[in-house]
Formats: structure tokens, C-alpha cells, sequence
């Protein structure tokens, strides 16, 4: 209803990117709701910070826990839709996978939803069969599903 | 920079999703625009139907292989974020795959852009280890990746 509103929730969007491109945890920290609700969609069996997390220690419980396993070398919008309190965006990403020095690039997609000039809702989407080949570093054995 | 845009673009997306739950095959094929840039992110050797096409004859194709192998049984919004001539919306969705006759429920997302009243880049992504896990019926054996 505001373009006020709208304007604010894609400054948030994109103050949160560039923390994370210049690894500013302190922002990225600030950003975070209280209460936020958070949810990385993706198989926690393999990567155990995916799934869901309620409040903003536990999410910063996951930041930790990726940026453990991950650096963060690219991180650029490729589409990005706001309108009023909420925002979707499509991202180009690259990380080096820390424990293999390998790069992985993937697109990452984040709906976010601002309260209170924070990030009160967050899921994260992305094409986890392919983000899982390259963590392994090699193919899974899969047959084709047709018909 | 227009309400009256972002109105026809949600308007679209809503009668696109609407199509695919009457199986109105006549209205979604209206509502892609001859020179569409479509791309559904996901294991195509698993998957043929996913992948980049191009033009409206090619995405039907695709539609229509989709359609082989599934019968949508579900398909709800749970966020649709809409700004000018683009939106994204992520949706619960279930489909009945044909061949084993078991339900898969899936979370998908469409980025869409609108061009002429039509759809003339359109973005899937899901999560597509739980897909395709899903489809094959068990559990693909994958290392934890953690450290």
C-alpha cells in the first residue's frame, strides 16, 4: 500500500546482502528480528544447518554454522520484488567450500518479510540437488523419472 | 512505479495457477507470450523436462511432458510478492505421480515477469533433492557435509 514501505524493505534486502558480501556479522546481526521466523528449505541430513529455526539466537546459531563450512565469495541480485513488507530475490551466489577448497555456484532464492525494520520471516529455496553434486564433488547416481 | 501494473501482473499470476488447477490448458497457453525465456532449475538426466526453453512452442512442450508424468492435485499460494511487471510466489503444491500413483508434496517457486498481458520469463526452482528423493520413492545415500 506504501511506497515508503516498499522502499524501506528493499533497502533492508539489500543492506543484508552486501553485510553478508563484506561478511559485516555485526549488520547482518542487527537486522535479524528478535523473533524471527526461519526457515533454509533443504536436506538437513546432509547439510545440518538447513530446516527450520525459530528467534534470532538460533539463526545466528546458522549463520555461524555456514560460514564454518563455507566463505562467501559472491552473492549478486539477479531478480528482486518488493512490495511493502515483503521481498523476493533470486541471487547468483558462489562459496568456497572451506574443507575442499572447491567452489560451489548456485542461485539462491530469500522471501523476506520486515517488522520493526528487521527481518521477521525468512525462507530460503534453492535447487538442492544440484548445491549437493557440487558439495560432494561428484554425480549421484539417479535414474531418469519419465513418464 | 505503477499500482495499476502491479495489479495486472498479480492478476495474471492468480489466473496462471488458477489454469493449472482446472487443467484449463486453452489459458495457460494464452497467457505465454510467443518469445517466452523459460527455465525450470532442476536435474534435467533426472527430470527431462527441466532446464532452459525458449518460445512458447517449446514451453508447451514442456508442459505437456509435465502433465504426462503428473497430475496436479494441489496448487496454493503461500506468499505472492508483486511489483510492476514482476512477481514471485512461492506455492504448496501436490502432484500424483502417474506411474506409481503416490503424491508428492512440493513447495514451488515462480519468479514471472509480464510483458503484452503475457508471461515472457518465467523461473521455477523447488527443492529438488526432496523432489527428486520423492519421486524415485527412498532415500538417495549422501554423506553428511558438515566442517
Amino acid at each position: 500500500m506504501s511506497d515508503a514501505q516498499t522502499a524501506q524493505t528493499r533497502a533492508i534486502v539489500m543492506d543484508l546482502h552486501r553485510a553478508y558480501r563484506e561478511g559485516d556479522a555485526q549488520r547482518v546481526a542487527d537486522l535479524i528480528h528478535d523473533d524471527i521466523d526461519w526457515i533454509i528449505y533443504g536436506p538437513k541430513h546432509v547439510f545440518p544447518f538447513e530446516g527450520p529455526r525459530r528467534g534470532k539466537k538460533e539463526v545466528l546459531e546458522v549463520l555461524a554454522a555456514i560460514g564454518e563450512c563455507f566463505e562467501l565469495k559472491r552473492y549478486e541480485h539477479d531478480i528482486l520484488v518488493c512490495e511493502n513488507d515483503r521481498a523476493a530475490v533470486m541471487s547468483r551466489t558462489a562459496f568456497v567450500q572451506r574443507a575442499t577448497e572447491r567452489t560451489l555456484s548456485l542461485r539462491l532464492v530469500n522471501f523476506i518479510r520486515i517488522k520493526d525494520g528487521k527481518i521477521i520471516e525468512f525462507r530460503e529455496i534453492s535447487d538442492t540437488f544440484d548445491v549437493v553434486e557440487q558439495a560432494l564433488g561428484y554425480h549421484l547416481s539417479v535414474p531418469s523419472i519419465a513418464g
